[in-house]
């Protein structure tokens, strides 16, 4: 065998920010399969705020050691198989890495089914992203018919489908993105009641606006200061759905939580975190009503696209100045045909 | 009727803790009783944290107006009655105020049903501390046989009920109070697997120490500091009870929240608030709970009893300092006999 496999690895810890140096290439030869293993081309890599957690520290999965495979979810297809369970051609998705190949002991691999979507759908509609959207907004959020929903990040990967599985369920939806052309996608093309531009608005005074009956269910992708102005707008017996912090995660000081979390009490809200992992075995049931309201054209999703592996660690950069727009993906091979 | 009546009046909107000049005293005679009306002779007055938060703003309740009698619950004996349901002799309780006696429409009243506890049991065992403890630590809370459960403000009314209600349900208790005193009584004579005395221990070391596994439910009264190496040690899928936040009820400026509210996420941990008159309607089954288990020694309940309505302005400063032990109260008059 004699592919060659380029690879991203961990250097060193980042501080704040990924820097240049945070990552180093290598390009090493491919192993010959032994029995049960299987090798995976990578297709997509996904890029998501939870890899900067990832690099630095211990959180829900250990912290990637320095001098591995950064750690990255990715779709994939199956090249060479010596595992009964794999053929070649088979498309798969799993924790890859940031890297071309993905050599495989058959556990670690989950066989894509059959489903009449696109691939970048398990990117950007299904798989992970589908799963945190669906199972936090509904589980752990309990919107109701009538309720104001607000959502940040809203016209990112999981943020645009929350706010249109919020649309689905009767919900008065409001959007917190960072562009006007974000803006503008949210209430033209997805469907959301209003959007607010963070950075150009007084957030606080956008959310009393459109909010006016308070703010029932809040799907936090960024904590900071924005939860704080939610947590003093928060409704009676209101919810926040803590999917993530991403206004924390290139902190190098502690950040202070919101003072205004005393109004948990006076208003008996709920707080929640919960992390996708938990909602794996119940995918199927996900993955079915997501695909039914995608062919119903009631649920969009958009996949922004980097070309090319090498661009992964500029690219990633994309998710915490809030430029990219929809499901970052690193195409990191042509898709199968 | 020449009767007079001694009140405290809210003069002024407190800053930080109260000082004196907060409150006026104020005697006026009773007005003659109209059809329906009750003259209730106010015997305790129930001094809880709130108070400080009714004092200055509107919260579940609004705020006092200023130059009203200052709001509080309280415990007395009807002495004289134009109303069918209520006869002299009754004992009741409702929000009296800071007085000594109250004049009801009859609405506002509740009449204590004969139960075999004595009339202080009403403030520190029954009344809005049982059931805050009751279903904040177990509708909330969901403490499971073998769970930590930490405690704070533990050897307070609301606390030390709590800490003695985990430990019937199995769990290990650890409380955190201020002085070597009620950390002794908490253990010895209430029960706590553990003490740790906030203000003379490192507190993370010392809950490191006594939660090795971390913290499944943490009943929260104080909010702050406390709350935040709570947060550092929530176990995963652990429950904070958002039950009051004393230390911040006396801030002047915002209070920054805890940094460690990511871990919300990563622990899918849970926060929750709640607050008391939401139960009111099942006191019934809370209260036939906590007497059986009082009756059988095995839920103790203290009273500290400051004598006479003049001492409130100055007792209420010790729910703040922590030199409380047990339930706060007022003798405004006599008890019954």
């Amino acid at each position: 065998m004699d592919k060659q496999n380029g690879q991203w690895r961990l250097a060193r810890r980042p501080v704040g920010a990924f820097q240049d140096g945070d990552f180093t290439w290598t390009v090493q030869p491919l192993p010959t399969l032994v029995d049960h293993e299987v090798l995976v081309r990578v297709v997509y890599l996904s890029l998501d705020p939870t890899n900067r957690v990832w690099a630095s520290q211990d959180s829900y999965l250990p912290a990637v050691k320095l001098g591995d495979v950064m750690r990255g979810g990715g779709i994939g297809v199956v090249e060479e198989s010596r595992n009964p369970a794999f053929a070649a051609g088979d498309t798969v998705q799993g924790l890859f890495g940031w890297q071309q190949y993905y050599v495989s002991n058959g556990k670690d691999l989950q066989k894509l089914p059959s489903l009449p979507v696109p691939l970048d759908a398990w990117s950007g509609l299904l798989g992970h992203i589908g799963l945190t959207a669906y199972f936090g907004l509904l589980e752990i959020g309990l919107p109701k018919a009538g309720e104001t929903l607000v959502v940040s990040t809203a016209a990112g990967a999981v943020g645009s489908l929350v706010g249109q599985i919020g649309k689905i369920k009767g919900c008065r939806v409001v959007g917190l993105t960072g562009s006007d052309e974000k803006c503008e996608w949210i209430v033209k093309d997805l469907g959301y009641d209003a959007a607010i531009n963070y950075k150009k608005e007084n957030v606080a005074d956008a959310l009393k606006k459109q909010c006016p009956k308070g703010i029932d269910v809040y799907f936090d992708n960024v904590g900071g200061e924005i939860l704080n102005e939610v947590l003093g707008q928060i409704a009676l017996h209101g919810r926040i759905v803590c999917c993530g912090m991403i206004s924390m995660y290139n902190a190098t000081t502690p950040v202070p939580g919101p003072a205004n979390i005393i109004n948990l009490v006076s208003r008996r809200a709920r707080m929640e975190g919960f992390i996708v992992l938990d909602y794996q075995a119940r995918a199927e049931e996900c993955f079915r009503e997501l695909i039914g309201w995608w062919a119903a054209g009631k649920l969009k999703y958009r996949v922004d696209v980097s070309e090319g592996l090498e661009t992964a660690p500029q690219a990633i950069l994309r998710l915490f100045d809030g430029s990219n727009a929809g499901k970052l993906l690193v195409r990191v091979s042509p898709e199968p045909r």
